[in-house]
């Protein structure tokens, strides 16, 4: 069964890029329709009828055989992309421990890290609310323990889980390196950078937006 | 072979209660060893160096015949315990919209729906720091549309993902079936309810603490 895959995007988003990035590794082919986050254009009725009731991209398209599906969520998409493949450790405890760092990335990773580079870098300083202003100081304390744990981890561990690139890598790349865009200093992660060059490196690896 | 699987729980904690429930529907054994999070024990250097440096629990402790391995982050443990049964659809769609609702659930719905109930059932309101008073109304409001989401899902479909029962009705049942606690009506949401109570008629259901 051949399927033609479009992704619903806003080319900013770390959460977008992951998808691209599972394309790319694997030579998938992969249509993409950009959305301006900032202009509502996830928001709109039609966005909201026919593509995401959440109002929220990424979402995935997957026209095959049977019809059109729509399947939200970055990581998500990404396992559908790429099921039976090596980015997915067929051994049951490494597979688990991927999804570890998925749900990581998704609760205590992104929220501090792309919420901070979405607020300084995209919104802006001066154009925060009083509530956001209020929780930079804790999104940043949480951001830097989540790089802390990342780093821990990599300075026992050459990739997030198993023994080679899985979709936990290619989850947390892409708000991590661009993390100075959310005011984190990666100099305090070795282990880190380490990774980031490590990721670059892997065959197909294509660069975000 | 023969594994034996031992929970690091706190037994107020609906993330818990999700591994107890995957266990109890598929009968698998599982002992449990309580740590209060409001006495900061899953914070103590001990847990913090064996158990998961990230000073959180659930924490699925595995025993097999290559020694004893921990894995955080409640879904992931979920996956670990359910891996070949039914409640993981064997379809490649099903599978990635299960995980969508999974993922879905550690983003849009723990952090607002379990935080309130953490926050104004266990900790008490008058307990609450300024900063965490400041945002009851903004979780309230994503709160809302979580639950919104949901019911307007199973107002389509049975259950979360699939035609049976899987890991995305474990995952989001804990928190929801409490939502109350946390100042939640669940009488605007009658599918929910109504997905509620199927829940409960699964053979092997087990109650939360």
């Amino acid at each position: 069964m051949t399927e033609r895959y479009t992704l619903h995007e806003d080319p900013r988003s770390g959460n977008c890029y992951k998808i691209k990035l599972t394309a790319a590794l694997l030579d998938i082919p992969l249509e993409t329709l950009q959305y301006d986050i900032m202009q509502g254009e996830t928001r709109t009725p039609e966005f909201l009828a026919n593509i995401n009731r959440n109002g929220r991209i990424p979402v995935l398209q997957i026209e095959g055989d049977d019809g059109v599906r729509f399947l939200p969520e970055s990581n998500a998409a990404c396992w559908y992309l790429a099921s039976g493949s090596e980015l997915i450790p067929s051994d049951r405890f490494a597979q688990a421990d991927m999804l570890r760092w998925m749900f990581f990335e998704q609760y205590n990773h992104e929220p501090n890290i792309a919420t901070l580079r979405f607020w300084l870098s995209i919104i802006g300083e001066a154009n925060l609310t009083e509530q956001q202003r209020g929780q930079i100081m804790a999104k940043r304390v949480a951001g830097c323990e989540a790089l802390r744990l990342m780093d821990e981890h990599l300075g026992r561990s050459e990739w997030m889980a198993g023994d080679r690139a899985t979709l936990a890598d290619i989850a947390l790349f892409p708000y991590t390196h661009v993390a100075e865009e959310g005011g984190f200093g990666l100099e305090d992660y070795p282990q880190v950078c380490r990774w980031i060059e490590q990721v670059r490196k892997l065959p197909g690896f294509v660069a975000m937006a």
